[in-house]
């Protein structure tokens, strides 16, 4: 069986995470690691070298972040190499598609967005369930699990050693929406916010918790509750990053009858449930590459067939 | 807006839940219902007049039994008509997948199958699940809800005049494999069944419960309960069809790592939701066709961005 060739691109907990996950992946090979900064690593090449190893590679999966990393880097890779990434800012996504189209057709490259969970899995749930229920509302709500974003906000805060962020669903209210219940309440009613908090040495406590709480966007409309913790307490207990998250749409057929579609997901560890559908998207990747089907594809544009790989799928009509 | 034109083959629950759930999707139009009964209904043709109406239908939708029905007609139709179907007999499927694109590449139409839950939403669910969490185990469940099946297999004991069958999962193995657990168990430790009878006038109560109960394949196995009710009661509480499922994968991404997807289906109406499912893939059935991708395809087969209408499509990016 000939594998497909990976290569990650960036070294944070996603690319890690990539790295411990592709075990899993019986037809998937990890050829080498690209990263700007040198790791003690077997399959580490400086990324300033990667076009030397445009043959060495089917299918790059790229870990950088969202808001600087991907905008140029997906650009200049999709000029030489074939690609996953998990690019989630759902604001400017339709410009990122539409740069990456006209790169990727001109360099007759495959490029796959959009390979995580939201956007990603709940993308395809939400669409699929609109589809066949037109009539309706979806609803979706994120955690109980840790915010990269909001945790960030707070350690930037003067006086913070690092923070952790839970985002929680309100239980009373999700539970009411699984039930069908059209709540049309926002985002700020249907979750609340934890925070575990290092100080350092001179860190003001009530200057902390007041920027928190009043923080535009990130807090000031939710219910936010702020603990302050040790170091040693958060390298014990919130370090691991855990996530879950539910999409839920409810629709009438007729007049007698509501029709509930309930997706969610319970994760230990949001990094590596990212790597993985990355890498199962890069199976697809590999497939319409072999079709010759050039350009930038969301998940939304891949049929799920694609991500069994094409020689271990005797008869994809076996997972009917 | 040029609608797609629908034409709908049985008048069965099916059939009619077509006809009622098609109002809420404005890019299709019912032109025609064929059926070998004549009905009551403006567009009722008889179906042995199909072939003069090939030019004013789009696609078909068969509403048709998969045991007697399907078989031979859908191989019929694929010679002159573009279809959807919801086909779920597992165990033939590959024939019926076969015979269909053999005949459907010949004549040039485009058919997809196993459009419903399961087949169909589920099949969908378990591979992508699959896909992404290629370590782990899939469990289905169905319930609470009524099988046709099991419920017909009741009716044709002597003395029964009517009779609902009412497929139960077991909560406490449910919880447990919503939790991750990996309990192995087989379908009859996971589900029970709930029978409502109505005697004929001289039925022997004995003689059906014990039939039933002691029903190869169909109770043998499982807990059974046979509860014995009127006429008035079954018409009165027993003649909607909700039914439930779910489908959950839990796989380990890591040595450290359990990862949890759990769809779930709750249903008022069995027959409307299959009917909206195959008018939502009857939409990229007539895309397909457009694109002239002729043959057989399966619900797997198809990308979720081909569920949007095209024309009312602005930009498939805004669903992700």
């Amino acid at each position: 069986m000939l594998k497909t060739r990976i290569g990650i691109v960036g070294y944070g907990n996603v690319g890690k995470a990539v790295e411990k996950t592709i075990v899993n992946f019986p037809s998937l090979e990890l050829k080498h690691i690209f990263s700007r900064r040198e790791i003690p690593n077997d399959r580490y090449v400086p990324i300033k070298e990667i076009l030397s190893y445009k043959d060495d590679i089917d299918v790059l999966i790229l870990c950088g972040g969202s808001k600087t990393d991907l905008p140029t880097d997906a650009l200049n890779f999709s000029e030489h190499f074939s690609f996953v990434d998990s690019y989630d800012n759902h604001n400017n996504m339709k410009e990122y598609l539409n740069n990456l189209a006209e790169s990727a057709l001109k360099h007759k490259t495959t490029t796959i967005t959009g390979a995580g969970w939201d956007p990603g899995l709940f993308s395809i749930i939400r669409t699929i369930s609109e589809a066949v229920l037109p009539s309706g509302h979806t609803d979706t709500f994120w955690g109980r699990g840790v915010s990269q974003g909001h945790s960030q906000a707070i350690r930037a805060i003067k006086g913070v050693a690092d923070a952790v962020q839970y985002t929680v669903p309100i239980d009373s209210v999700l539970n009411k929406v699984r039930d069908g219940e059209d709540t049309k309440l926002a985002s700020f009613q249907k979750h609340t916010r934890e925070c575990y908090v290092v100080l350092e040495q001179d860190g003001d406590k009530e200057y902390v918790k007041n920027a928190i709480v009043t923080m535009p966007d990130y807090f000031a409309d939710y219910y936010t509750i702020v603990h302050f913790i040790s170091m040693e307490e958060l390298d014990a207990n919130h370090r691991k990053m855990p996530h879950c998250g539910f999409v839920i749409r409810a629709g009438e057929t007729s007049e007698d009858n509501k029709q509930i579609i309930d997706f969610s997901l319970k994760l230990s560890s949001n990094p590596e449930f990212t790597a993985t559908v990355m890498l199962a998207y890069s199976i697809a990747c590999d497939r319409l590459k072999k079709d010759r089907k050039i350009g930038a594809f969301t998940i939304l544009d891949i049929p799920p067939s694609f991500l069994i790989p094409e020689n271990a799928m005797i008869d994809i009509r076996d997972y009917i």
